[in-house]
């Protein structure tokens, strides 16, 4: 069994290589290769904490995974990360766990990959100005993905708390220096999203977290934080102006997004609204972006396959280069 | 994370220790304290294989758990373990993984235990002779707890090859020589369960593999093998004899085991003969043996909660002792 952590990882597998990943998984999703089972959710009351339990199949890659992921939000109060979470790989020829991963960090890279690939693909080819909306645990790698996707003269990132958000584009700017991109923190989501041609919302939010009417046209917008159903930070004003309106993964956006299912419900769209998945564009079942007028929005809860996809990779690259350790 | 390998829990884990730890996983099975969501079961027809996810979370351990074991029965084609297994340890206050296990020894430990648990409870004070079928991967541990359980004078074992029963007998004598007792080849399942006090059968078989007529006034009987609706080794003819007949979990046996379900099915025996679960036993719920001239039967399918206490039980003594390899 090989052990990976953040560090091994990050010395085999780029963002880049995590969008590839992430478009695959996206193709086997809608081509209904991956068998996702419903997860596993346990509660534990007494810690306010849950456990999840994600486990994935995708026979055309000889591969099994399991994702655990706990959240415990009262971690914070003691330093300790409040979704803790490890990935194991499975070999689907003998049943053999090949690998324990750092699932904290193939999470950011999975997730912030799913805005990378959206960009890639659904994204006007010239952007300029990107906005960040939300410092927390996922952006890092979200920022990352949005200056892999396209060449940027500037970011601005937002978060409600000002010194929270000038610390994170100061390490950013430093850690991210090679993308050749500003990066800056804005006084508020107006002044974030200001002619912004890609923008990312990646917070906790239950209020939207940008005015949808400020945004400009041909822009491509990813939301990442909604997973629940009362959680809501895209202003739903964005999406009659949105020529179209793309998923991860419908039946998944569908279970859990308040970004999509409170505006279906307030009847401010409707299904017949919805454009696809992403994957159905990758393999040209869809169509994508048609001008560089269009408004395109994408809506991302994230997926099992995403997992499994950047860990088998991962695992390839560092099985290739020599890295990690060997257990058991 | 802290790693244990076989050889690492060996160090701090003996067979006794697994009783006691298999006899609290069963108090805790029937308080309902445990809670055990159904396994995930994924198919791997390509390979005849399948993935099996085992979750289990008692609040009052502060603990979770998941088995991976996944069973590819043509591993053994290619000198890999049938059923490999991993269990992870959680910390149920923070949901951090805190160990990874060999899961197929816990696997082995727990299930041996179960055995062990029932004999210290169910079976009369003096035995001399016992009585084993089957020498698969599970059988070593089996037998280790039918001796820690009660001191015997000779344990009979039988497999259906002969050379493999006699190989396996000596390797025993020599590994478990403390306990005093000889570990003899039998030709025959008559042979072995002549006379014998305890019995134990761990095989894969879907056909009784003794002669239920043939158990003496007495004797306990501790059926393991027969996890699946198909699989019987019990000999039916036992049951009408059997003054008692316990359980690990009710709920278990009756969704699984054929040694139940089908005398069920054929009317040999109803409902109202089952006396209870260990638990109820262990708890004093349940009366356990009222002399020493009754047939008592034991069937075990195995449930989450032995891996979990087991496992939680396994870390607090690698800890202590220093045992292990820290990853992460």
């Amino acid at each position: 069994m090989l052990l990976l952590s953040r560090e091994d990882i990050k010395k085999v597998f780029t963002i880049k290589d995590a969008i590839e990943a992430d478009k695959k998984a996206f193709r086997y999703v809608v081509e209904g290769k991956c068998e996702i089972p419903l997860r596993t959710n346990i509660q534990a009351p007494k810690y306010d904490g849950c456990f999840l339990f994600m486990p994935a199949y995708l026979e055309e890659m000889d591969t099994a995974s399991l994702k655990i992921i706990n959240i415990f939000p009262h971690n914070i109060d003691n330093g300790i990360p409040s979704s803790p979470a490890q990935v194991l790989l499975i070999d689907g020829k003998t049943g053999l766990v090949t690998a324990v991963l750092d699932g904290t960090y193939v999470t950011q890279l999975r997730t912030g990959a799913a805005s990378g690939a959206a960009f890639d693909v659904l994204a006007k080819k010239d952007c300029r100005i990107g906005a960040l909306i939300g410092t927390g645990g996922q952006a890092p790698t979200q920022l990352e993905a949005m200056l892999a996707a396209r060449t940027l003269q500037e970011v601005r990132v937002y978060d409600m708390n000002p010194e929270r958000t000038k610390a994170f584009a100061e390490i950013m700017q430093e850690e991210l220096k090679d993308y050749g991109a500003r990066i800056v923190p804005a006084a508020s989501s107006d002044e974030a999203i200001d002619d912004a041609d890609l923008i990312i919302t990646v917070t906790p939010s239950s209020k939207p977290v940008f005015d949808g009417t400020k945004v400009k046209a041909g822009a491509t917008i990813s939301c990442v934080g909604a997973y629940q159903h009362h959680m809501q930070e895209m202003d739903p004003a964005i999406l009659p102006r949105a020529s179209k309106i793309y998923f991860d993964s419908r039946e998944a956006v569908l279970s859990e997004s308040g970004d999509i299912l409170i505006p279906l419900e307030e009847g401010i769209i409707t299904e017949k609204d919805f454009t696809g998945d992403l994957g159905d564009v990758l393999l040209g079942k869809v169509v994508g972006r048609e001008n560089d007028d269009e408004i395109i929005v994408f809506e991302t809860v994230g997926v099992a396959a995403q997992d499994l996809v950047a860990a088998k990779e991962i695992y390839e690259k560092a099985v290739k280069a020599g890295v990690g350790i060997t257990w058991g």
